[in-house]
């Protein structure tokens, strides 16, 4: 079996630390949009929980992990509450809450795409959907809050990067018969620093080419 | 068979009902934001069936219900000609309106939890998805018509709280192994009367604690 | 089986052709949104397959189409590569890329409802799947760009009416026992032709009744 990687315990975890960074960030955006409690609660648990449910229904893993797992329901509810109760505080720490949830991407989309590939998908597709299961928690968060995915933003630090070098370690891995759980280690290290990284030095992806001398003839235009 | 609560075909029935009203509210949001009359036939159908179809992926049964039967499929469209010709009337009937949608919502979380159960999930998530049957389609409307949705908002009456007590009420039966029709009743009715009361007397949750006084201060400041 | 109502590689070909356009409106929309780069692959992604994406779930065709086929994924990245290096070249050719579309649409609707048909699903249901096939891409589109979904919108050239009609002839061949390469072909080009003509002569759909009159009594109140 693949997809114990590690020690199940340990594995099950690193799954609920980073199902609740994952869970403060939709709650602290919750609070963001003047949401209520409830309003908090349900974006902490499909910010949490839905790139895994994407996953799962994509490869038919039904009812989906986040369904069967109580400890996966309650970790973001968890996380509600220490919001609720505390946002100055833990807003205070956004960049405890950046370096967790760097932490949660490198974690999940690495054991996204192992899963992906036990249940029969190809190396590029599991991948794919490893990267997915990282990232789609923040797109639905967003979606939700009726904001532009910050995934999409060019004006945001690299995010879908770090997943896919993460992803990619884990699927050449593979090809090469080595996964185990030092190179997944390795992936999931890779995918926080890189994260970690990007956020410091504010790495950011291009635009369309035409696009950029366009905007800037336009404020230019627009400036006069 | 659990989810042969009451007779079929008064379950059947209760169903159409259910799913027209929603059907109503989410024509009328298509009127309000200026769709026309194809988009108001969409969001009348995603609003009917957008939960329901959301806890059948969950739980794997699929085609969903809502590609099974012809009329699930029908009464939204008859939801829409009604609005078209009549919107006025029906926007002047919103009370009433607000009255089935709350007796859908009971009824949806009822049923929806059953459901859960009956295809293995356990009695926490059963509740969980019957809640997100009774709400799904809501915020399915919402998104659709991008606008924040209005379960997550501060300023809109309990609408969650209504269907997790219903839930709550199915599985606390199914756990003592009275679920019969009268206790099912029992959770639609509480449900339907919680709405009801939560519209009567404007009942809303809680933002995060800090949020609140801050506002008010940022308001002020902004004031002066 | 119905679904080889081509020769294979003509079908495969088709669909790459449907998935390339498709993309290529994801990915303009993209650059016009000021997305960066991933955003446009995302959006290219999530455009041209999100509507059979959406036709595998609720079917129970998993691993959908999208993470089997490698083409079907590598073709959208092609296109956003073709957009971001040319974009104003390929937004100077709108008119052929909303050729194109139309192409796309009927194909897609078409596939689908056949599809849909061969995994069981009744006459209605799989005509209904089929156009949601064609049509799910653009909306999933606009919902990730925080848009109103075009489909939706009164002031969009007519999009659902081809797909329906596109759909509805192929499940009338059904029906008749006449569905084969050359009834599959008339329902894509009528679909395709509808399209363009809608385009051509700004086919709209009508709003609510009442809605039109008091929106000009409230403009003429407003211009007062």
């Amino acid at each position: 079996m693949l997809h114990d990687l590690f020690n199940p315990s340990v594995q099950h975890a690193l799954d609920l630390v980073g199902i609740f960074v994952f869970a403060i960030s939709g709650a602290l955006l919750a609070v963001r949009k003047n949401f209520d409690v409830f309003g908090m609660a349900v974006l902490a648990e499909v910010t949490a929980l839905g790139g895994g449910l994407f996953r799962d229904l994509v490869i038919g893993a039904v009812p989906p992990a986040a369904f069967t797992d109580l400890g996966y329901f309650l970790m973001p509810l968890v996380a509600t509450a220490l919001v609720f109760f505390l946002h100055p505080e833990v807003e205070r720490t956004q960049t405890a809450v950046n370096v967790f949830d760097a932490a949660g991407l490198g974690l999940f989309c690495v054991t996204g795409t192992t899963k992906a590939y036990d249940y029969g998908l190809g190396l590029t597709s599991s991948a794919v959907l490893g990267m997915a299961t990282g990232v789609g928690g923040g797109v639905l968060r967003d979606i939700l809050a009726v904001e532009a995915p910050s995934l999409l933003r060019w004006d945001r630090d690299l995010y879908a990067v770090p997943a896919i070098v993460g992803a990619t370690i884990v699927v050449l891995s593979i090809r090469f018969d080595v996964l185990n759980a030092y190179t997944s280690g390795i992936a999931v290290l890779t995918a926080f620093v890189l994260r970690l990284l990007a956020m410091r030095y504010h790495w950011r992806a291009p635009r369309a080419w035409n696009r950029r001398s366009s905007t800037r003839e336009t404020e230019k235009a627009t400036a006069q």
